[in-house]
């Protein structure tokens, strides 16, 4: 089949899923669960396959770990689809309904989007969150992984899919793209026609690549440059415990604090007690040349360093003047994910909130909470660092889109 | 000033302008409306070059009517910034807060987005209403107006950022493309350092050619090929009233009729009473092979002309055996903006709300009505035909984003 077939079929798919009510999504999704679980001999075995793959590229461990499918992996991904059977249809909401002054009733009520492109690497269970997230949402999706979990994709899509049977939702509604080469996401990232939004996720590289190739819309997510400011004043307890929790508790991922600026005021008091936190928690240091005063094994932070998602056990430090002075930093070379500061100044908390231009500002706390979940929206499909349409995390009300209803009695303009 | 330098200009003003509060920006809309109504000879004879040009050119006299810069219209001009001070500030506002488990306060607060890009044709009042509506959601606005109207756009733009001044509003927040060459569109369209957001008002080859050509976001506006289906039952003197409305009282604007749609059952009654109202009224009937027998003038429509929005004093009118060949005929040549059903059916009324994917969906309403001030949105920057952030008739609203704050007592993630 053509990628346009393809394209066209998920069109018209989502067109049926557009009108189909929650029970038949929810039964749906039921019966994706089940499946899932009923399939892990077939789908550990075919991600095997990639396992093997990765083993003979030299792939790192950190990347085998991601893409292995355990037992409890393969239970978290058919949790994931129960879970939605219990949250509220995001289609059909009105969110505002009001007369005009002629008697017209308007309302604005929620529908899908269409179809959506998703694209992503590694971890093969984004498969099923985001088939999941999007059949509840109305949307049709295609699905476009990496080619290192393709065997394990091929094979959870298609368990997926053969769930779908007997449902009342097209199959075509859940749909793998099995070509991984680059010149078939260009060819659907220019798809106007079939498809409604691409959202990828992973590195920035990708997240590039897709912005400036695509002419259908895409929202960017996931680049997390994260910073942590410690103002002056602050309560360096707390200061000391969410730099701990934002670099150590999970480097890897996009809510993870890449720099430290600190106030000079509380440096001394600050700086000496956390380097040490961080280096005996394995933490490479890149600091500025005060944060280099406080310990030799500091390499010296570079322009680039600043600019880094390290996504790794490495932390930029740097001491700043002033509360101006962290403010523009971060503005500068934040990617506009999650910022934070830890302060006691009712002034700089406000001002903080107001001048960081990121979708996620915190006052003292950390910025691991960056998460769908965590934020009280059930799974997300994504965390949007960019201002059109979502931003921060997406849940399925991101997925949405909305119409004007209006209901007339012949009224016809003057 | 290369247009790299402009679009860094105009990011730094976001920065400002972003910042900046109620007073301050309706002090700036109230000083730019003055400086219109003081400029009026300026402004009028910069005006008579573009007509000149335009009148050399053969420029039909619809478009020169479109062109001119009337006392009349200068003062509509001033009188919409003056509205917009009336209107609530669109930003910072929290449209939902909430606490979680842990005590986090997580609110939901509007931001503007940034750097708005306008590509539009003709109508000089463009610049004036979008640099107006821009300013009012804390955006910096880049215009890019035609060729034909570039003395007039010229003139309208320098007035207006001279009355920026002393305004504490940066003059930057407001710049005009004078090179108005493709290139120049092509090249700010690849500026996603810079601009946030290209909005094309115009026709469809304006549209296409923008969204093929951006990696930045775009929100498509303004093509409207919209439907009427007469169902039966149907209250037929309705029907005929919001005929008319839609095709006769504008014909080129886009939530005018483009196609005439009548239930079988209906259609002697009601197609021999139309076609008499429309051909008095000078409309050009194109229709199916029954409509062609209430009239020797009638010529064949062709598939080309279900799809085409005409602009102008034309109809395509179809016979349809049912009620789904209504809906199928719209939700394949519809360009979603806006349709209409006549019905005494509440089972159609519902269903056709249901089925039609349109921005703007009506039952017993004229068309026309698709507009940001009849919705009761004040001015409108256009009206989007597109799912992605903002849909239909789009106020002062759909010109921001939001971003979450989140408040904590020191609060890390288990």
């Amino acid at each position: 089949m053509s990628l346009e077939q393809m394209a066209r079929n998920a069109k018209a798919a989502s067109k049926v899923l557009a009108l189909s009510d929650q029970v038949m999504k929810n039964n749906a999704l039921s019966a994706m669960a089940d499946a899932l679980l009923l399939e892990k001999a077939y789908l550990q075995n075919e991600n095997n396959k990639d396992m093997q793959a990765g083993r003979e590229a030299n792939m790192s461990e950190a990347l085998l770990d991601r893409l292995l499918l355990t037992d409890a992996r393969i239970e978290d991904m058919a949790k994931g689809l129960k879970d939605l059977c219990d949250m509220p249809d995001p289609i059909g909401q009105v969110t505002e309904s009001w007369r005009t002054e002629n008697g017209l009733q308007i309302s604005r009520q929620s529908v899908p989007l269409g179809v959506i492109l998703m694209i992503y690497e590694a971890r093969p269970n984004v498969t099923a969150d985001a088939a999941g997230l999007c059949l509840k949402s109305g949307n049709a999706v295609i699905l476009r992984g990496s080619r290192s979990a393709i065997h394990s994709n091929i094979a959870i899509a298609s368990v997926l899919k053969r769930a779908l049977a007997d449902t009342g939702i097209p199959t075509d509604a859940i749909q793998l793209v099995e070509d991984v080469s680059h010149e078939a996401v260009g060819e659907l990232l220019r798809m106007n026609n079939w498809i409604d939004l691409a959202i990828p996720r992973g590195g920035a590289g990708l997240i590039k690549s897709v912005v400036s190739q695509a002419s259908i819309p895409v929202i960017e997510t996931g680049t997390g440059n994260c910073h942590l400011y410690v103002d002056a004043p602050a309560d360096l307890s707390k200061a000391l415990a969410i730099t701990m929790n934002g670099k150590v508790q999970r480097p890897g991922v996009c809510n993870a604090l890449e720099t430290l600026l600190v106030h000079k005021d509380v440096a001394d008091a600050f700086l000496p007690m956390a380097l040490e936190a961080l280096k005996t928690a394995g933490v490479e240091i890149r600091g500025c040349d005060q944060t280099m005063t406080y310990g030799k094994e500091i390499a010296a932070a570079t322009e680039d360093d600043y600019a880094t998602e390290f996504h790794d056990l490495i932390l930029a430090v740097k001491v700043v003047d002033s509360f101006a002075d962290a403010v523009s930093h971060i503005n500068r070379y934040s990617s506009g994910h999650s910022d934070v500061i830890v302060t006691e100044s009712y002034s700089h908390a406000q001002a903080f909130l107001n001048e960081i231009d990121s979708a996620c500002v915190y006052v003292n706390a950390s910025s691991r909470f960056s998460d769908g979940s965590q934020f009280g929206f059930g799974a997300e499909i994504g965390i949007s660092t960019q201002k059109m349409h979502a931003r921060g995390p997406m849940g399925i009300q991101a997925l949405t889109s909305y119409k004007y209803t209006i209901c007339g009695k012949g009224q016809i303009r003057e």
